[in-house]
């Protein structure tokens, strides 16, 4: 891929902008629920070179769902079910774009993935944590990836018009996995009998109707006559499942408006550096700089623009751009700014209202951040020094991190807890930082998480919360060599390492796609058998028959 | 690595063959310690181009490793406890031989970690299982591979003497992974801090004395002068957790004794045929062909011979010879012949048994196999008709299938249960084959494991327990098909389908290792920072630093 030569990508959009899909809260499904029809523009592609021909997409498609499904959650609170279908008559999705894919680098390759793997991750967490249930009307046939975001919906409704199929193509016709989660929801969501997958994943043709039913591959085929009442049918029966919502506070997703230079996004909380030759980048977050509202009231005032909501959206943007704009900054150093008590204040009014509708989405939202940070390939390095505010669920960023640094001098910075450290941002894994990192002892991990006093540095030392307590004197130097020594080593052996490293004890289907379903895809990814010069992803679409090594590994 | 050059592989081998390690049950522990001492001949490497300085290991040497395990749960079942150490004084090991690695193909590569791997979960099973756990007594440094030999062991001493260290020097020094479980025992087994391990996993150099204690690395450091009364002290302590053992039979592990062509392997009860043009391998079991043991006296006296036990070993010796001397099979045609009711009596007769120490050791024994078979990297097809045994112990050889073809035609075949199919011989995952297959049925998988009668094939059909059944007329046709589409797709993309369709659900230490450790270090050893003309591998021992492409995925 030209990478370098491509335009920055950016991550924000709005409905009135999307050139893909189109959101609607039809009057016909009783207006609270959010219809997202795909309906792909084929000149639309972020880059140019392929044509997004079959409602196939891009990285530019799914940044619109993503920032879609979160403006449901925000925007229209009173959402009690979506419904995910296609403009198009003849195509649901034809997946991702195998032309984009076969003129891709590997790593925006396996970023891309990584990025359309959370979007299909959050649509299942919106079912799970937030009540609003997915419901997959397929009108067309779903193939690749398109079948893919059908099986992180609810419920899968396939049309029976003799020729509307699902079907996971990759491994007959790409020589690739279905690597967006695919194969595991088959396994373990939905439960599918190891033989059927095996035989359903390599056939290039796919499945219809009943058979697709008796494969457990959808939930029901209906015929074209039927299909839009057994929408609505299904629709009703989601609603019901769902608690009737009143007095959801609407928030208005505002563009965050960064200020970027070629080294630099600078947003209201978060600052993004870039040292291009040293490859760190650096992150900044402050803490609140004003009073936070500690009411149910002046939170739903304060929308958008409250610290804990916009504090964590810039953090995402800036790993985002940090992913997609500047791949071989192997180090990001993560500090903070600001006033702790704030920081637990915050928190604490959060934890205390937990159970408002908005809050538990500004809950929900950071902890998204969070594991997206986690899931990042870059070495995270905390440097915690007097004047930083890492408490709370700021202290998850530390967490989060390889390695924490923190200054031992005077003044000693402090680090401190907050309810939100208990388990509400939880890992990927299901479990909070602290158990995590306490795994050996998960009697301090509930400890830590009730602690209200402050800890300085040699506190934290004895506590087990810091990897290295440099003093002043040779803080610089040490950390200096951290720094360069960690960015000397191989990025691919750092990226193995890390993703190991930060998911340890308990799997879930989460750490299953992107720990496992995601590694061996990023090995296939790299084999001459895919992307050789006659391998299945290079010559798709060419008159040849790629040529294979059938040497099994 | 010029693999077709080399010699073909075997993998049977006996004490006084050993080049490398030397086992004996030293009156100084009792009697009833195995001691299993490495002392690798430098010039005595499995294949030429490479010299085993360092007490550093090829396959040959671990070849051995497993067979002095196997022979300790049989041929010496007294043994309540395990001590590895080094009989070179100045290195306990320094792991895999990195010449060999970077000589090597990266089909080899791969298998071989498999291999290792399998020996050291094979290690903490008989701990688990056997009631036989294992001191690691580090009498000087252990990196890499060799200290992952260390923490498959269930304690660490580590001589404390100023100098010997363990370290995991593999991302720091080769651009790679602690592939052979080194992680996932950092993080899973050892449960130390995520940050201390990345610290550790990055370091060349290692850790050693009180540090490696309090990083958990070890569990206990001792002086030189105090080393060998700690040994003592810890066998003790390790053997009065185990139950003193009484009148277990020995067990004569004697030679197999295939016969070899170049296209087939014969033995008693198993045949494995290559078909090279097709790139086909078909596998034939026999169900036992005479009266087996029905007591425990007999058991014992029927030794090595009884099916039970020999069937298993030749299927393990024919499995590893595929795996490594024929890499370009695609697929494993696997049959069963035989009297069905003579399995299911076999298998009725261990249940009823598995309380005796050696009845123990062959159903452990047949469940190592089977999970050998699951992990190897070859599509598997059953295919079941008149005259096959396809019941029990056997039957499990089609539930770990990807695929099971029945013929459906007259006079029918039957398939069949036995007490052995409700998680005796439970996978990789800790869970029945039945479990597994039915995730989304399982008061049907419990429900067939106490099926008493027969299924014909329609009935296995019913039951789920069928792919498809071809009649009579169709059989030759529909099989020769799926084997000519089998083996027509691309080996990677079917190695990753397996991979994760195998393992669907709950996963344990060893599906972690297998599953997603592995797929990185896949992913690394395939990549130009490792192994391309500049990569940290290839320029391992050579003046020139690597250089990498610095780009992170």
């Amino acid at each position: 891929m030209e990478g370098k030569a491509r335009a920055r990508i950016e991550f924000e959009t709005q409905p009135d902008r999307y050139r893909h899909w189109k959101l609607s809260f039809p009057e016909a499904y009783g207006g609270d629920v959010a219809r997202l029809a795909l309906d792909v523009r084929e000149d639309g592609g972020l880059f140019s070179g392929y044509a997004l021909k079959l409602n196939s997409y891009d990285l530019g498609v799914d940044i619109e769902l993503a920032d879609a499904l979160t403006r449901i959650r925000f925007e229209h609170p009173e959402t009690r079910a979506v419904v995910i279908t296609s403009e198009k008559p003849r195509v649901f999705s034809s997946g991702a774009n195998i032309y984009m894919l076969a003129t891709s680098s590997h790593a925006f390759k396996v970023n891309f993935c990584k990025f359309t793997n959370e979007t299909r991750i959050y649509l299942e967490e919106m079912s799970r944590e937030s009540n609003i249930p997915s419901l997959c009307a397929l009108n067309a046939t779903a193939s690749g990836g398109g079948y893919e975001l059908a099986l992180a919906c609810d419920e899968i409704l396939l049309v029976d018009d003799g020729s509307s199929v699902v079907s996971l193509p990759e491994a007959a016709s790409l020589g690739v996995l279905p690597g967006t989660g695919g194969l595991t929801r088959l396994s373990d969501k939905r439960k599918i009998r190891g033989d059927i997958a095996d035989v359903f994943c390599t056939l290039a043709d796919g499945v219809r109707g009943k058979r697709a039913v008796e494969w457990r591959l959808v939930d029901e085929t209906v015929e074209k006559s039927q299909f839009e009442k057994a929408v609505h049918r299904r629709l009703a029966a989601l609603k019901a499942r769902s608690p009737k919502k009143r007095g959801e506070r609407r928030i208005d997703w505002r563009p965050l408006q960064a200020e970027r230079t070629a080294t630099e996004s600078r947003y209201r909380y978060v600052t993004l550096r870039i040292d291009e030759a040293a490859r760190v980048a650096s992150l900044t977050v402050d803490g609140p700089t004003e009073d936070q509202p500690a009411t149910m009231q002046a939170i739903h005032e304060a929308g958008v623009d409250q610290w804990a909501l916009r504090a964590f959206r810039e953090l995402d943007d800036a790993l985002l751009d940090l992913r997609f704009n500047f791949p071989t900054m192997g180090l990001l150093l993560i500090e903070t700014r600001g006033d702790i008590e704030r920081v637990r204040q915050v928190d604490r009014t959060l934890a205390s209202l937990a159970d408002d509708p908005l809050v538990r989405e500004i809950l929900l939202h950071a902890r998204r951040v969070l594991r997206r940070l986690e899931i990042t390939s870059r070495s995270v390095f905390a440097l915690i020094r007097p004047g930083s505010c890492f408490a709370g669920s700021l202290l998850e960023l530390a967490l989060a991190a390889d390695r924490i640094y923190m200054l031992d001098g005077q003044p000693a910075p402090r680090m401190g807890f907050s309810p939100l450290n208990a388990g509400v941002l939880a890992n990927y894994g299901g479990i909070s930082r602290l158990e995590a990192r306490f795994a050996c002892e998960p009697d301090l991990a509930r400890e830590l998480a009730e602690t209200t006093d402050l800890l300085d540095t040699s506190e934290a030392v004895g506590r087990g919360m810091v990897t290295f307590a440099p003093d002043d004197i040779d803080w610089e130097d040490e950390i200096r060599m951290a720094i360069e020594e960690r960015t000397s080593l191989s990025p691919d052996a750092l990226t193995g390492l890390e993703q190991n490293l930060r998911f340890g004890g308990k799997e879930t289907m989460e750490t299953k796609i992107f720990g496992r379903l995601s590694a061996w895809q990023n090995w296939i990814f790299q084999r001459p058998n895919a992307v050789g010069a006659s391998g299945a992803l290079t010559r798709y679409g060419k008159p040849e028959r790629p040529e294979f090594d059938f040497e099994r590994t």
